[in-house]
């Protein structure tokens, strides 16, 4: 296996969301742009991309890889497993980069190109190695969309292919071997048959360019998200299925619909009358603010196909449970025992408000809980800790809302352990405004040692007892918080 | 206005979805379809709307309309104000169904037709009142998907198009008025395009339907579902906006990528091999689980665009909102009072299940939650109490988890006062595995009457007191559980 270095080169949106995408995983990445601007424009993805992909799994994420820039397209190539290719759509430019990155580049590697517009067989002229180069075509933006389109073409090396799904599955990403090389390869074609389209609608004044998209995203766009075409067609022709379905629609394709024979002439009148109309459809949002509208809609969307999971959701779902297994095999680290242990911080989310704008009573629970988890990784209950049968619940809460909080807002938590036998600990949490700010909530929680397979009390064993008799012996000159043992007083 | 009473003409998938949206929103409704299976057909569709409408919204449902089978177009339509019309594509058919419609219905009604193909002014040919007559054109499935299109044509009446925006809105969808009529109205033209696109992929072997279908669900399907095209192309350009974009994009119109200008022979082949390709990509389930899936991913990413509140999200969130209201005015009934209230149940849903599908922990907490929140709309928390500026919290919550609970499982919650003075409230719920079954969790609280401007602790006030004391007086002779004041002890 190629080692699992990456190359960017071309350090626009596309090349920035690769960069944020594989460093995020834990590779380390140079990026080789010579436009001055494109370290901030980088920092400016990798910014968003931490923010949403924070959001995205449950699990904690690995050690980000480091991002460098780099001083030449053979200083960015040197030593990496996969060069991604994000330059300008001209083949000669193409052409030109290819032959500087093969150079250099390790001859295990593989050349991915974001292209769009440019088939394999013609990004491999005149190659000293075809095999090596192939199409990765990501979706924007590229952290989040799980797809890549892979295109390797009649003289692909089916080598470069398996790599290319190793590396994007490991990554988060779903790639998709196109069989057959094409033109704009799959989905595109269906991008510019609906743009076509589009632009005749608005040039007819039959619909503006917001009528156009609320056409889309109330109705079949949800579909669309979940199902694809051939899927939600099946379910609508019910139990008789595709082909009752087919039967049908089928005689739709002789209406003259579409009118996709022809294209619109792309006169400036036509680009003013879009424009303009997009102003007034989306212009009071900055960019950036869409970006994150669409980043937070995109990570609700994939974490409610997650729970099924289905689809991308189930992209989502397998990521994350290697994550959750890395960071069980790396809950080692060293804490001061002296004090309450920061092991957990939180954003509040905008589904955690309510309509009044303030953090849901039961979401304070929701961060208490995954504080209760950090802390019980730490102790070792990992996976392999479960496989043994054994698990730890939380039996009994005590809760105190002390202040409400708003959306956005950082929280932090700390965790004191009060005291614990051999089959039962318990402890008390303090959630903070920021790191050491203003106190929202306190817990306090009775976790139980369960057989899973009998749901029955039994032992704590190794390495949680030992990691419990550590923390015991630093927690057990701190006073307890006045909170803990109180129950409600009656009125 | 017209009266509020429904006719559905029709009563297939799209008649029996329109039947179950009008009725789960109140509204009495009238089918006639003289196949002797629409019953049960509507039956079966009413069945997974309910079950998707209830999960869709946090708020209470208002009581459902009665649906009734007539015995003629004439029994249905007399005395209703508004005609759904779903027949089959024919438009000698629809002008016949027309022509017995108007016979009987009240001249301040509408006629909608949820055609795809025909334009209004072909449905309004030979009518005695053709602007009775227009386009609402539903997407599959009626009662999860926001999107209806209200086409009047040239001799469309303006009053008929007012009616069906306020009828549809209340029914929380989001009519959109296209203002050109044209064949299959806006977003069938853009489905019959990737349609074409994708019968000629598949055709020439260049990516099956799954893959077809993977290639718009793990893409720009997820951008679609909450932003179009254009608003997803205008972030794609950066600061530069849509008119960078289109300069970019612009000169792709010229490619030859799209088949679309030829249309494929639909022949028996073709359609055995798409249908044997979707036998293979989703086989494994029948079109039931399909259906129910579907309905569960629609669910979660309307949910999830809530949050924000955007797009589709948008349209849950103000009908909700409304929804609420109403279960406000509404929350007069009387209650026993010798006994715990039973006022709160909910089901398990997919997403409130960890990964050894039991209900997570802060999920009791979200059951518990609501249960407070309908205790304290019967005492009369209503929206007039909260213009008030006075509100009600959750100031402290002792919870224990007794017992596990899975996925699709029904709960319900019994409330107990325990006390009250004249700012606080104290409770007991208990949470129950379906009505009366095995004990799951149970929850102490501790309320706090709040003026919300000031942040502060101030006296209840009626009708929440003169409730309050009735309850007491009910309650008082009660026992109190034995969980209730209770501490977690030490160990």
């Amino acid at each position: 296996m190629p080692n699992t270095k990456i190359a960017i080169i071309g350090g626009g949106v596309i090349g920035g969301g690769w960069a944020a995408r594989f460093a995020l995983a834990g590779h380390d990445v140079a990026v080789f742009d010579p436009d001055p601007e494109a370290p901030r424009k980088v920092g400016e993805v990798y910014a968003n991309a931490e923010a949403a992909t924070r959001r995205l799994y449950v699990a904690p994420l690995p050690s980000p890889g480091k991002i460098r820039f780099a001083e030449s397209i053979a200083d960015a190539v040197a030593g990496v497993g996969w060069v991604q290719e994000s330059v300008s759509e001209r083949l000669d430019l193409k052409h030109r980069v290819y032959a500087e990155i093969q150079e250099t580049l390790d001859p295990e590697a593989v050349i991915g190109s974001s292209t769009s517009g440019f088939k394999p067989s013609e990004l491999q002229q005149g190659s000293k190695d075809p095999g090596q180069i192939l199409v990765a075509h990501p979706f924007n933006p590229v952290y989040l969309l799980p797809l890549a389109e892979i295109v390797a073409g009649p003289d692909g090396d089916p080598r470069a292919v398996a790599w290319a799904q190793k590396l994007l599955r490991g990554v988060g990403m779903h790639p998709l071997v196109v069989r057959q090389e094409i033109d704009a390869h799959i989905a595109d074609r269906f991008l510019e048959a609906v743009w076509r389209e589009a632009l005749w609608l608005v040039k007819d004044g039959v619909a503006t360019t917001e009528e156009i998209d609320d056409a889309i995203r109330f109705g079949f766009g949800l579909r669309w998200a979940q199902m694809g075409l051939f899927e939600t067609y099946r379910v609508a022709g019910g139990e008789a299925g595709m082909r009752h379905f087919m039967a049908q629609f089928g005689p739709a394709l002789k209406w003259p619909w579409t009118k996709l024979m022809d294209v619109p002439e792309f006169t400036d009148e036509l680009v003013d009358l879009i424009a303009g109309q997009s102003d007034e459809q989306s212009g009071m949002h900055s960019i950036r603010e869409l970006e994150r509208i669409r980043d937070d809609n995109l990570v609700g969307i994939l974490q409610a196909l997650k729970a099924k999971p289905w689809g991308a959701g189930e992209t989502v779902a397998n990521h994350e449970k290697k994550l959750r297994e890395l960071s069980f095999a790396g809950a080692e680290v060293e804490h001061d025992l002296s004090a309450p242990l920061a092991l957990h911080s939180a954003t509040v989310l905008p589904e955690w408000v309510d309509y009044n704008g303030h953090m849901t009573e039961f979401r304070y629970l929701h961060v208490f809980g995954d504080a209760t988890d950090a802390f019980l990784t730490w102790l070792g209950m990992n996976a392999e800790y479960m496989a043994g049968g054994r698990s730890i619940y939380t039996v009994e809460t005590h809760l105190r809302h002390v202040a409400e909080v708003k959306e956005g807002r950082p929280l932090s938590v700390t965790t004191q352990l009060l005291g614990h036998d051999e089959k039962r600990i318990r402890i008390a949490h303090v959630m903070r405004e920021g790191d050491g700010g203003d106190v929202l909530a306190t817990a306090e929680h009775m976790l139980l040692s369960v057989n899973t397979a009998e749901s029955r009390a039994c032992p704590l064993v190794a390495p949680v007892t030992e990691r419990l008799a550590a923390v015991a012996e630093g927690h057990g000159t701190l006073e307890a918080p006045d909170f803990a043992g109180r129950a409600i007083r009656a009125v």
